[in-house]
């Protein structure tokens, strides 16, 4: 049985994640893997049902604290439900956003100190980590402008854009502190350039 | 404008917590105080949500991470839209539980460390704790006997006796160690008696 693979994809609102992964996955397909592409917030249907708390816009606001603990509760059902298991039994897992959109949606957008990320990283994650994690960088402006066009603006992406530039700063700013665990993808070119260098990063690292 | 005064109930389930905490409204509204009724999980709109999804059973289990971080999600949401604003306005506010469930259920319930619950406390709560904290203690078999033949069994109250009685010796514990904030109720008695023994803790201690 060949050994599980983590992989996560991260970046900003219409980054081009989606279309990424499935690409990636088809990769691994045509190598006889299994793949298990899933997202977060969600991955589990409890951790989906947290999803849905948390994306959802509410009278009385959503403090940050309450934010960042319903992301690593969904988290930690997602890593029970599917991300281990798969793992496990030797599966190639790829996720939409995982620990990383923490550090920047949370941390760096909304203000939770990072020892408090790093105590809830430490206790959902133990010692667990992605084995390489794609990150697509683009403008904020152009990843909301694609999002919008899709009519699905959630409490994240209607928030302002300094917000958006703390939260792609954050990405930058992780992925070239570990190169040997990120690749950074510049994902403002056109489709194939987007695939020829995620290639070159699968083929650079694992 | 009168100082805000936080009391919260605790005990295992069929205790008779939300009899007393009507009991105990009545006897501060009566003094023309303003009383706030409120329970965990729960207290506001966003927090029953997740009150809904953590005392549903789900077909891939609830992890004992997950567990803790929706309850401290849903406490820090019930913290910022009802417990600071009514405390800073002079009000009474009478919790039927708080953070000591989270000590009992999830610390000595379902093991989850107690330097984790340090962690999410101070996160959560800040400087922030109860004036006064009434245990209810209950043998679990009559608790649990009360409880049933309401006929709303959720996901703690259908957990074995063991868990129960971990749960009531944790409460136990708690009050003993700090005999200044709590107060140790027997709800074995009858209504009368448990009223004249909240009485006097209230006599004591406030």
């Amino acid at each position: 049985m060949s050994q599980g693979l983590f992989l996560t994809l991260e970046g900003g609102e219409g980054a081009g994640k989606s279309t990424a992964a499935r690409y990636l996955a088809e990769r691994f397909r045509v190598l006889g893997r299994e793949v298990v592409l899933t997202r977060e917030p969600g991955g589990s249907p409890l951790a989906e049902a947290i999803r849905g708390l948390v994306l959802s816009s509410w009278d009385e606001g959503v403090p940050a604290e309450t934010e960042v603990l319903l992301m690593f509760a969904a988290r930690a059902a997602h890593l029970a439900a599917t991300i281990r298991p798969a793992l496990a039994r030797g599966a190639v897992v790829i996720s939409d956003r995982f620990v990383d959109a923490s550090w920047a949606y949370q941390g760096a957008g909304r203000g939770v100190p990072a020892a408090r990320l790093a105590e809830l990283e430490a206790f959902v994650l133990g010692e667990l980590r992605p084995d390489l994690t794609l990150v697509f960088d683009l403008p904020p402006e152009q990843g909301l402008a694609r999002a919008h066009s899709r009519g699905d603006a959630n409490r994240f992406e209607a928030e302002a854009m300094a917000f958006q530039q703390r939260v792609r700063q954050a990405y930058l700013d992780r992925a070239r502190a570990a190169p040997e665990r990120y690749a950074l993808i510049d994902a403002s070119l056109e489709l194939p350039a987007v695939q020829a260098q995620l290639a070159a990063a699968l083929e650079a690292r694992l």
